[in-house]
Protein backbone atom coordinates (compact mmCIF):
# COMPACT_ATOMS: atom_id res chain seq x y z
CA UNK A 1 0.00 0.00 0.00
CA UNK A 2 0.92 3.63 -0.76
CA UNK A 3 -1.19 6.37 0.87
CA UNK A 4 -0.90 9.46 -1.51
CA UNK A 5 -1.08 12.64 0.59
CA UNK A 6 -2.91 14.87 -1.86
CA UNK A 7 -3.49 17.62 1.16
CA UNK A 8 -6.21 19.92 0.01
CA UNK A 9 -6.49 22.60 2.86
CA UNK A 10 -10.13 23.12 2.13
CA UNK A 11 -10.49 19.28 2.99
CA UNK A 12 -8.78 19.19 6.29
CA UNK A 13 -10.29 19.31 9.91
CA UNK A 14 -10.75 22.72 10.51
CA UNK A 15 -9.42 22.50 13.98
CA UNK A 16 -5.80 22.58 12.22
CA UNK A 17 -6.35 25.78 10.44
CA UNK A 18 -4.99 27.38 14.22
CA UNK A 19 -1.69 25.70 13.22
CA UNK A 20 1.64 27.50 11.77
CA UNK A 21 1.47 24.91 8.99
CA UNK A 22 -1.75 23.16 8.94
CA UNK A 23 -0.86 20.82 5.77
CA UNK A 24 2.26 20.05 7.57
CA UNK A 25 0.49 19.40 11.06
CA UNK A 26 -2.19 16.81 9.16
CA UNK A 27 0.59 15.36 7.09
CA UNK A 28 2.32 14.96 10.05
CA UNK A 29 -0.64 13.31 11.95
CA UNK A 30 -1.43 11.06 9.03
CA UNK A 31 1.97 9.65 8.69
CA UNK A 32 2.48 9.40 12.40
CA UNK A 33 -0.92 6.75 12.41
CA UNK A 34 -0.17 5.02 9.29
CA UNK A 35 3.48 4.58 8.89
CA UNK A 36 2.88 0.92 10.41
CA UNK A 37 0.51 -0.14 7.58
CA UNK A 38 2.33 1.43 4.38
CA UNK A 39 5.32 0.88 2.92
CA UNK A 40 5.16 4.51 1.10
CA UNK A 41 3.84 7.86 0.55
CA UNK A 42 2.91 10.09 -2.26
CA UNK A 43 2.60 13.33 -2.06
CA UNK A 44 0.35 15.24 -4.68
CA UNK A 45 2.62 17.78 -5.92
CA UNK A 46 -0.25 19.91 -7.71
CA UNK A 47 -1.70 20.12 -4.51
CA UNK A 48 1.32 22.03 -2.64
CA UNK A 49 2.01 24.02 -5.75
CA UNK A 50 -1.56 25.97 -5.58
CA UNK A 51 -0.31 26.84 -2.25
CA UNK A 52 2.30 28.77 -3.20
CA UNK A 53 5.51 29.18 -0.91
CA UNK A 54 3.07 28.01 1.96
CA UNK A 55 2.59 25.04 -0.02
CA UNK A 56 5.69 24.41 -0.85
CA UNK A 57 7.46 24.91 2.72
CA UNK A 58 4.86 21.55 3.86
CA UNK A 59 5.52 19.80 1.24
CA UNK A 60 9.64 20.22 2.20
CA UNK A 61 8.70 19.56 5.94
CA UNK A 62 7.03 16.29 4.94
CA UNK A 63 9.61 15.11 2.72
CA UNK A 64 12.13 15.64 5.58
CA UNK A 65 9.97 14.47 8.28
CA UNK A 66 9.72 11.10 6.56
CA UNK A 67 13.63 10.68 5.60
CA UNK A 68 14.13 11.90 9.19
CA UNK A 69 11.90 9.23 11.13
CA UNK A 70 10.57 6.63 8.74
CA UNK A 71 13.60 6.24 6.28
CA UNK A 72 12.59 2.49 5.54
CA UNK A 73 9.28 4.43 3.60
CA UNK A 74 9.22 4.65 0.01
CA UNK A 75 8.44 8.13 -0.99
CA UNK A 76 7.12 9.26 -4.39
CA UNK A 77 7.04 12.42 -6.01
CA UNK A 78 3.54 12.56 -7.88
CA UNK A 79 4.60 15.34 -10.78
CA UNK A 80 4.36 13.81 -14.33
CA UNK A 81 7.06 15.95 -15.05
CA UNK A 82 8.84 15.42 -18.56
CA UNK A 83 10.80 18.31 -20.84
CA UNK A 84 13.93 18.18 -23.13
CA UNK A 85 17.01 16.45 -21.85
CA UNK A 86 18.60 19.59 -19.90
CA UNK A 87 14.97 20.43 -18.76
CA UNK A 88 14.47 17.15 -17.11
CA UNK A 89 17.93 17.18 -15.68
CA UNK A 90 16.66 20.17 -13.59
CA UNK A 91 13.29 18.01 -12.77
CA UNK A 92 15.23 15.46 -11.77
CA UNK A 93 17.30 17.52 -9.60
CA UNK A 94 14.80 19.35 -8.02
CA UNK A 95 13.10 15.86 -6.94
CA UNK A 96 16.02 13.78 -6.62
CA UNK A 97 19.24 15.76 -4.93
CA UNK A 98 17.31 18.94 -3.61
CA UNK A 99 14.12 17.59 -1.86
CA UNK A 100 15.68 13.99 -1.64
CA UNK A 101 12.67 11.75 -2.85
CA UNK A 102 13.19 8.44 -3.83
CA UNK A 103 11.30 8.24 -6.99
CA UNK A 104 8.96 10.64 -9.15
CA UNK A 105 6.45 10.38 -11.38
CA UNK A 106 7.41 10.96 -15.32
CA UNK A 107 5.65 11.56 -18.36
CA UNK A 108 5.91 10.06 -21.79
CA UNK A 109 4.90 12.03 -24.66
CA UNK A 110 8.72 14.03 -25.26
CA UNK A 111 10.12 10.38 -25.40
CA UNK A 112 13.67 8.90 -24.10
CA UNK A 113 15.57 11.98 -23.90
CA UNK A 114 12.80 13.41 -21.69
CA UNK A 115 13.24 10.28 -19.51
CA UNK A 116 16.65 9.55 -19.15
CA UNK A 117 17.98 12.41 -16.96
CA UNK A 118 15.83 10.57 -14.46
CA UNK A 119 16.70 7.16 -14.96
CA UNK A 120 20.52 8.42 -14.66
CA UNK A 121 19.98 8.34 -10.70
CA UNK A 122 20.60 4.71 -10.64
CA UNK A 123 19.53 4.47 -7.01
CA UNK A 124 16.41 6.56 -7.28
CA UNK A 125 12.93 5.00 -9.20
CA UNK A 126 11.67 6.99 -12.14
CA UNK A 127 7.68 5.97 -12.58
CA UNK A 128 6.53 6.07 -16.17
CA UNK A 129 2.95 6.82 -16.74
CA UNK A 130 1.74 3.65 -19.05
CA UNK A 131 -2.17 3.25 -18.87
CA UNK A 132 -3.87 6.15 -16.41
CA UNK A 133 -6.55 5.93 -13.97
CA UNK A 134 -8.96 8.57 -15.90
CA UNK A 135 -11.42 8.61 -19.06
CA UNK A 136 -9.20 10.82 -21.06
CA UNK A 137 -6.72 7.45 -21.36
CA UNK A 138 -9.28 6.34 -23.71
CA UNK A 139 -8.32 9.85 -25.44
CA UNK A 140 -4.66 8.87 -26.65
CA UNK A 141 -3.09 6.02 -24.59
CA UNK A 142 -5.56 3.16 -25.94
CA UNK A 143 -5.11 4.01 -29.42
CA UNK A 144 -3.38 1.62 -31.63
CA UNK A 145 -0.49 2.81 -33.06
CA UNK A 146 1.33 0.60 -35.18
CA UNK A 147 -0.83 -2.64 -34.34
CA UNK A 148 -0.70 -2.08 -30.95
CA UNK A 149 -2.02 0.46 -28.28
CA UNK A 150 0.30 3.58 -27.62
CA UNK A 151 0.96 2.59 -23.98
CA UNK A 152 1.66 -0.86 -24.79
CA UNK A 153 4.25 0.66 -27.21
CA UNK A 154 5.48 3.30 -23.98
CA UNK A 155 6.15 -0.48 -22.12
CA UNK A 156 8.02 -2.08 -24.90
CA UNK A 157 9.98 1.54 -25.76
CA UNK A 158 10.94 2.05 -22.32
CA UNK A 159 12.51 -0.80 -21.15
CA UNK A 160 15.28 -0.44 -23.57
CA UNK A 161 15.94 3.14 -22.23
CA UNK A 162 19.23 3.65 -20.23
CA UNK A 163 18.47 1.55 -16.91
CA UNK A 164 15.27 1.11 -18.90
CA UNK A 165 14.88 -2.07 -16.51
CA UNK A 166 14.89 -0.13 -13.72
CA UNK A 167 11.37 1.97 -14.67
CA UNK A 168 8.62 1.68 -12.48
CA UNK A 169 5.29 1.95 -14.44
CA UNK A 170 1.83 3.93 -13.77
CA UNK A 171 -1.29 1.38 -14.36
CA UNK A 172 -4.41 2.84 -13.28
CA UNK A 173 -7.04 0.59 -11.11
CA UNK A 174 -10.10 1.43 -12.78
CA UNK A 175 -8.62 -0.31 -16.28
CA UNK A 176 -7.62 -3.46 -14.04
CA UNK A 177 -8.22 -5.95 -17.14
CA UNK A 178 -5.73 -4.32 -18.82
CA UNK A 179 -3.33 -5.79 -16.43
CA UNK A 180 -2.99 -9.41 -17.74
CA UNK A 181 -1.44 -8.20 -20.99
CA UNK A 182 0.15 -5.56 -19.48
CA UNK A 183 2.05 -8.41 -17.17
CA UNK A 184 2.85 -10.00 -20.33
CA UNK A 185 5.51 -7.07 -21.44
CA UNK A 186 6.63 -6.24 -17.95
CA UNK A 187 6.52 -9.15 -16.15
CA UNK A 188 8.87 -8.18 -13.20
CA UNK A 189 8.33 -4.51 -13.15
CA UNK A 190 6.95 -2.55 -10.19
CA UNK A 191 3.28 -0.84 -10.95
CA UNK A 192 2.21 2.02 -9.02
CA UNK A 193 -2.08 1.26 -8.83
CA UNK A 194 -3.96 4.69 -8.59
CA UNK A 195 -7.35 4.92 -8.85
CA UNK A 196 -8.55 2.06 -6.12
CA UNK A 197 -11.25 4.19 -4.12
CA UNK A 198 -12.68 7.12 -4.71
CA UNK A 199 -11.79 6.17 -8.76
CA UNK A 200 -13.94 3.37 -8.47
CA UNK A 201 -10.80 0.86 -9.08
CA UNK A 202 -11.52 -2.71 -7.87
CA UNK A 203 -8.66 -4.01 -5.48
CA UNK A 204 -9.30 -8.01 -6.10
CA UNK A 205 -9.23 -7.63 -9.81
CA UNK A 206 -6.11 -5.33 -9.64
CA UNK A 207 -4.37 -7.63 -7.53
CA UNK A 208 -5.76 -10.83 -9.54
CA UNK A 209 -4.31 -9.63 -12.80
CA UNK A 210 -1.28 -7.35 -11.81
CA UNK A 211 0.30 -9.46 -9.37
CA UNK A 212 3.79 -10.92 -10.46
CA UNK A 213 5.75 -13.58 -7.74
CA UNK A 214 7.56 -10.38 -6.35
CA UNK A 215 3.89 -9.28 -5.74
CA UNK A 216 5.08 -6.42 -8.26
CA UNK A 217 2.04 -4.08 -7.09
CA UNK A 218 2.40 -0.48 -5.19
CA UNK A 219 -1.17 0.29 -4.53
CA UNK A 220 -2.37 4.06 -3.68
CA UNK A 221 -5.17 5.12 -1.77
CA UNK A 222 -5.60 8.77 -1.17
CA UNK A 223 -8.62 10.69 -0.79
CA UNK A 224 -10.35 6.93 0.75
CA UNK A 225 -7.86 7.22 3.56
CA UNK A 226 -6.55 11.03 4.85
CA UNK A 227 -10.14 11.60 4.68
CA UNK A 228 -11.68 9.09 6.23
CA UNK A 229 -13.20 12.21 9.30
CA UNK A 230 -13.33 15.46 8.99
CA UNK A 231 -13.15 15.65 13.21
CA UNK A 232 -10.35 15.44 15.25
CA UNK A 233 -10.16 12.11 14.82
CA UNK A 234 -8.80 12.19 11.48
CA UNK A 235 -5.52 10.43 12.03
CA UNK A 236 -7.28 7.49 14.23
CA UNK A 237 -9.88 7.77 11.69
CA UNK A 238 -7.10 7.55 8.58
CA UNK A 239 -4.96 4.49 10.39
CA UNK A 240 -8.74 2.37 10.47
CA UNK A 241 -9.10 3.18 6.85
CA UNK A 242 -5.37 2.14 5.89
CA UNK A 243 -5.93 -0.92 8.39
CA UNK A 244 -9.01 -1.96 6.20
CA UNK A 245 -7.24 -1.73 3.08
CA UNK A 246 -4.29 -3.54 4.23
CA UNK A 247 -6.18 -6.40 5.72
CA UNK A 248 -7.77 -6.59 2.63
CA UNK A 249 -4.49 -6.60 0.47
CA UNK A 250 -3.48 -9.23 3.20
CA UNK A 251 -6.06 -11.74 2.47
CA UNK A 252 -4.87 -11.38 -1.66
CA UNK A 253 -1.18 -11.69 -0.91
CA UNK B 1 9.82 36.91 -30.00
CA UNK B 2 9.28 34.87 -26.51
CA UNK B 3 12.46 34.71 -24.35
CA UNK B 4 12.55 31.82 -22.33
CA UNK B 5 14.16 32.61 -18.68
CA UNK B 6 15.91 29.37 -18.51
CA UNK B 7 18.04 30.80 -15.21
CA UNK B 8 20.32 28.18 -14.38
CA UNK B 9 22.68 30.01 -11.23
CA UNK B 10 25.43 27.83 -12.40
CA UNK B 11 25.66 30.24 -15.81
CA UNK B 12 25.00 33.40 -14.69
CA UNK B 13 27.19 35.95 -14.03
CA UNK B 14 29.74 35.83 -10.88
CA UNK B 15 29.14 39.05 -10.32
CA UNK B 16 25.63 38.63 -9.29
CA UNK B 17 25.96 35.80 -7.10
CA UNK B 18 26.78 38.54 -4.09
CA UNK B 19 22.98 39.38 -4.54
CA UNK B 20 20.57 38.54 -2.48
CA UNK B 21 18.30 36.58 -4.92
CA UNK B 22 20.91 36.34 -8.03
CA UNK B 23 18.58 35.03 -9.99
CA UNK B 24 15.71 37.22 -9.90
CA UNK B 25 18.53 40.14 -10.18
CA UNK B 26 19.04 38.34 -13.12
CA UNK B 27 15.71 38.08 -14.80
CA UNK B 28 15.23 41.72 -14.03
CA UNK B 29 18.30 43.11 -15.76
CA UNK B 30 17.23 41.08 -18.62
CA UNK B 31 13.66 41.71 -18.63
CA UNK B 32 14.57 46.04 -18.19
CA UNK B 33 17.16 45.19 -21.34
CA UNK B 34 14.68 43.17 -23.76
CA UNK B 35 11.15 44.03 -22.68
CA UNK B 36 10.39 46.65 -25.62
CA UNK B 37 12.19 43.72 -28.28
CA UNK B 38 10.22 40.85 -27.23
CA UNK B 39 5.89 40.29 -26.53
CA UNK B 40 6.43 37.30 -24.31
CA UNK B 41 8.96 35.60 -21.14
CA UNK B 42 9.02 31.94 -20.48
CA UNK B 43 10.06 31.29 -16.99
CA UNK B 44 11.07 27.29 -17.46
CA UNK B 45 9.63 25.73 -13.84
CA UNK B 46 12.27 23.11 -13.67
CA UNK B 47 15.43 25.32 -13.25
CA UNK B 48 13.41 27.16 -10.74
CA UNK B 49 12.29 24.00 -8.96
CA UNK B 50 15.94 23.44 -8.98
CA UNK B 51 16.90 25.87 -6.72
CA UNK B 52 14.20 24.94 -4.58
CA UNK B 53 12.58 27.52 -2.18
CA UNK B 54 15.06 30.42 -3.22
CA UNK B 55 13.80 29.19 -6.75
CA UNK B 56 10.08 29.46 -5.92
CA UNK B 57 10.71 32.98 -4.62
CA UNK B 58 13.03 33.82 -7.68
CA UNK B 59 9.92 32.98 -9.91
CA UNK B 60 7.50 34.63 -7.38
CA UNK B 61 9.53 38.05 -7.83
CA UNK B 62 10.15 37.49 -11.88
CA UNK B 63 6.38 36.77 -12.39
CA UNK B 64 4.80 39.81 -10.07
CA UNK B 65 7.93 42.07 -11.44
CA UNK B 66 6.63 41.54 -15.21
CA UNK B 67 2.98 41.91 -14.68
CA UNK B 68 3.32 45.15 -12.49
CA UNK B 69 5.94 46.92 -14.09
CA UNK B 70 4.80 45.15 -18.10
CA UNK B 71 1.04 44.34 -17.76
CA UNK B 72 1.33 44.35 -22.07
CA UNK B 73 3.73 41.27 -22.18
CA UNK B 74 2.42 37.59 -22.23
CA UNK B 75 3.47 35.45 -19.23
CA UNK B 76 3.91 31.57 -20.11
CA UNK B 77 4.95 29.10 -17.25
CA UNK B 78 6.73 26.84 -19.16
CA UNK B 79 5.56 23.35 -17.10
CA UNK B 80 4.07 20.92 -19.18
CA UNK B 81 1.86 19.50 -16.47
CA UNK B 82 -1.31 17.30 -17.00
CA UNK B 83 -3.13 14.84 -14.78
CA UNK B 84 -6.64 13.43 -13.06
CA UNK B 85 -9.04 16.24 -13.47
CA UNK B 86 -9.06 17.16 -9.82
CA UNK B 87 -5.19 17.39 -9.93
CA UNK B 88 -4.92 19.66 -12.92
CA UNK B 89 -7.50 22.26 -11.42
CA UNK B 90 -4.85 22.62 -8.74
CA UNK B 91 -2.22 22.99 -11.23
CA UNK B 92 -4.31 25.51 -13.03
CA UNK B 93 -4.95 27.25 -9.74
CA UNK B 94 -1.60 27.24 -8.89
CA UNK B 95 -0.77 29.02 -12.15
CA UNK B 96 -3.56 30.89 -13.27
CA UNK B 97 -4.73 32.08 -9.46
CA UNK B 98 -1.67 31.98 -7.63
CA UNK B 99 1.40 33.28 -9.62
CA UNK B 100 -0.70 34.71 -12.25
CA UNK B 101 0.56 33.43 -15.60
CA UNK B 102 -1.22 34.24 -18.56
CA UNK B 103 -0.48 30.77 -19.77
CA UNK B 104 1.10 27.53 -18.83
CA UNK B 105 1.99 24.61 -21.21
CA UNK B 106 0.39 21.22 -20.77
CA UNK B 107 1.34 17.56 -21.94
CA UNK B 108 -1.86 15.67 -23.58
CA UNK B 109 -0.57 11.73 -22.73
CA UNK B 110 -3.67 11.81 -20.09
CA UNK B 111 -5.82 13.54 -22.52
CA UNK B 112 -9.48 15.43 -22.65
CA UNK B 113 -10.06 15.34 -18.92
CA UNK B 114 -6.80 16.43 -17.49
CA UNK B 115 -6.02 19.24 -19.88
CA UNK B 116 -9.84 21.27 -19.82
CA UNK B 117 -9.32 21.88 -15.71
CA UNK B 118 -6.82 24.49 -17.53
CA UNK B 119 -9.16 25.51 -20.84
CA UNK B 120 -11.85 26.36 -17.96
CA UNK B 121 -9.94 29.52 -17.41
CA UNK B 122 -11.27 31.43 -20.23
CA UNK B 123 -9.04 34.84 -20.11
CA UNK B 124 -5.91 32.02 -19.75
CA UNK B 125 -4.24 30.40 -22.53
CA UNK B 126 -3.80 26.53 -22.56
CA UNK B 127 -0.46 25.66 -24.51
CA UNK B 128 -0.73 21.96 -25.44
CA UNK B 129 2.20 19.88 -26.57
CA UNK B 130 1.94 18.70 -30.20
CA UNK B 131 5.07 18.07 -31.57
CA UNK B 132 8.44 19.02 -29.45
CA UNK B 133 12.00 19.95 -30.52
CA UNK B 134 13.53 17.33 -28.60
CA UNK B 135 15.10 13.76 -30.59
CA UNK B 136 12.69 11.54 -28.43
CA UNK B 137 9.69 13.39 -30.21
CA UNK B 138 9.82 10.84 -32.69
CA UNK B 139 9.65 7.75 -30.38
CA UNK B 140 5.62 8.50 -30.21
CA UNK B 141 4.57 11.49 -31.40
CA UNK B 142 5.47 10.89 -35.13
CA UNK B 143 4.35 7.37 -34.74
CA UNK B 144 1.34 6.17 -36.80
CA UNK B 145 -1.95 6.12 -34.56
CA UNK B 146 -4.87 5.27 -36.75
CA UNK B 147 -3.54 6.43 -39.91
CA UNK B 148 -1.98 9.41 -38.55
CA UNK B 149 0.68 10.89 -36.86
CA UNK B 150 0.10 10.66 -33.13
CA UNK B 151 0.70 14.58 -32.82
CA UNK B 152 -1.64 15.22 -35.62
CA UNK B 153 -4.52 13.02 -33.42
CA UNK B 154 -3.56 15.32 -30.19
CA UNK B 155 -4.37 18.67 -32.76
CA UNK B 156 -7.83 17.43 -34.01
CA UNK B 157 -9.10 15.29 -30.62
CA UNK B 158 -7.73 18.55 -28.72
CA UNK B 159 -9.92 21.40 -31.10
CA UNK B 160 -13.44 19.70 -30.02
CA UNK B 161 -12.78 20.31 -25.96
CA UNK B 162 -14.21 22.84 -23.91
CA UNK B 163 -12.73 25.91 -24.98
CA UNK B 164 -10.35 24.32 -27.46
CA UNK B 165 -10.43 27.08 -30.42
CA UNK B 166 -8.60 28.73 -27.49
CA UNK B 167 -5.67 26.40 -26.99
CA UNK B 168 -2.26 27.27 -28.37
CA UNK B 169 0.26 24.76 -29.59
CA UNK B 170 3.71 23.52 -28.74
CA UNK B 171 5.63 23.00 -32.30
CA UNK B 172 9.33 22.43 -32.19
CA UNK B 173 11.68 24.64 -34.49
CA UNK B 174 13.93 21.58 -35.31
CA UNK B 175 10.80 20.17 -36.86
CA UNK B 176 9.86 23.04 -39.67
CA UNK B 177 8.76 20.78 -42.25
CA UNK B 178 6.13 19.75 -40.62
CA UNK B 179 4.49 22.94 -40.25
CA UNK B 180 2.59 23.14 -43.73
CA UNK B 181 0.92 19.93 -42.48
CA UNK B 182 -0.30 21.25 -39.10
CA UNK B 183 -0.93 24.84 -40.23
CA UNK B 184 -3.55 22.49 -42.17
CA UNK B 185 -5.14 21.13 -39.65
CA UNK B 186 -4.94 24.35 -37.29
CA UNK B 187 -4.88 27.48 -39.48
CA UNK B 188 -5.86 29.64 -36.56
CA UNK B 189 -3.79 28.32 -33.69
CA UNK B 190 -1.21 29.99 -32.37
CA UNK B 191 2.11 28.26 -32.15
CA UNK B 192 4.43 28.48 -29.36
CA UNK B 193 7.99 27.19 -31.17
CA UNK B 194 11.14 26.24 -29.14
CA UNK B 195 14.28 25.28 -30.34
CA UNK B 196 15.53 27.93 -32.68
CA UNK B 197 18.63 29.05 -31.56
CA UNK B 198 20.73 26.61 -29.59
CA UNK B 199 18.50 23.55 -30.00
CA UNK B 200 19.57 24.19 -34.24
CA UNK B 201 15.99 25.20 -35.30
CA UNK B 202 16.01 27.57 -38.50
CA UNK B 203 14.04 30.87 -37.99
CA UNK B 204 13.99 31.51 -41.65
CA UNK B 205 11.87 27.80 -42.21
CA UNK B 206 9.39 28.05 -39.55
CA UNK B 207 8.22 31.54 -40.42
CA UNK B 208 7.95 30.31 -44.35
CA UNK B 209 5.70 27.08 -43.17
CA UNK B 210 4.10 28.73 -39.89
CA UNK B 211 3.04 31.99 -40.51
CA UNK B 212 -0.96 32.61 -40.92
CA UNK B 213 -2.68 35.95 -41.78
CA UNK B 214 -2.13 36.84 -38.16
CA UNK B 215 1.56 35.94 -37.90
CA UNK B 216 0.60 33.06 -35.49
CA UNK B 217 3.98 32.34 -34.16
CA UNK B 218 5.32 33.01 -30.94
CA UNK B 219 9.37 32.07 -31.43
CA UNK B 220 11.31 30.97 -28.31
CA UNK B 221 14.41 31.99 -27.92
CA UNK B 222 16.08 31.14 -24.27
CA UNK B 223 20.01 30.51 -24.21
CA UNK B 224 21.05 32.63 -27.31
CA UNK B 225 19.81 35.34 -25.67
CA UNK B 226 19.91 35.39 -21.92
CA UNK B 227 23.41 33.79 -22.16
CA UNK B 228 24.76 36.07 -24.57
CA UNK B 229 27.28 37.44 -22.29
CA UNK B 230 28.55 35.95 -18.91
CA UNK B 231 30.13 39.03 -18.30
CA UNK B 232 28.93 42.90 -16.75
CA UNK B 233 27.33 43.40 -19.78
CA UNK B 234 25.35 40.24 -20.07
CA UNK B 235 22.16 42.61 -19.77
CA UNK B 236 23.55 44.83 -22.93
CA UNK B 237 24.70 41.78 -24.71
CA UNK B 238 20.99 39.96 -24.79
CA UNK B 239 19.39 43.12 -25.89
CA UNK B 240 21.68 42.69 -28.79
CA UNK B 241 21.25 39.21 -29.28
CA UNK B 242 17.43 40.16 -29.14
CA UNK B 243 17.32 42.94 -31.38
CA UNK B 244 19.63 40.81 -33.24
CA UNK B 245 16.56 38.07 -33.86
CA UNK B 246 13.90 40.75 -33.77
CA UNK B 247 14.78 41.97 -37.16
CA UNK B 248 15.75 39.11 -38.27
CA UNK B 249 11.74 38.54 -37.44
CA UNK B 250 10.85 41.62 -39.13
CA UNK B 251 12.57 40.38 -42.31
CA UNK B 252 10.30 37.92 -42.58
CA UNK B 253 6.93 39.71 -42.23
Amino acid sequence: MCIGLDVDIDKIPKHLLKEEDPVFAFNKAIIDATHHLTVAYKPNLAFYEAQGIKGFQALRKTIDYLNENYPEIFTIADAKRGDIGNTSGMYAKAFFDDLKFDSVTVAPYMGKDSVEPFLKYENKHTILLALTSNEGAFDFQTKNVEGEELYKMVLKTSKNWVNGQNLMYVVGATKAEYLQQIREIIPESFLLVPGVGAQGGSLKEVCEYGMNRKVGLLINASRAVIYASEGEDFAEAAATAAKKLQQEMAGYL
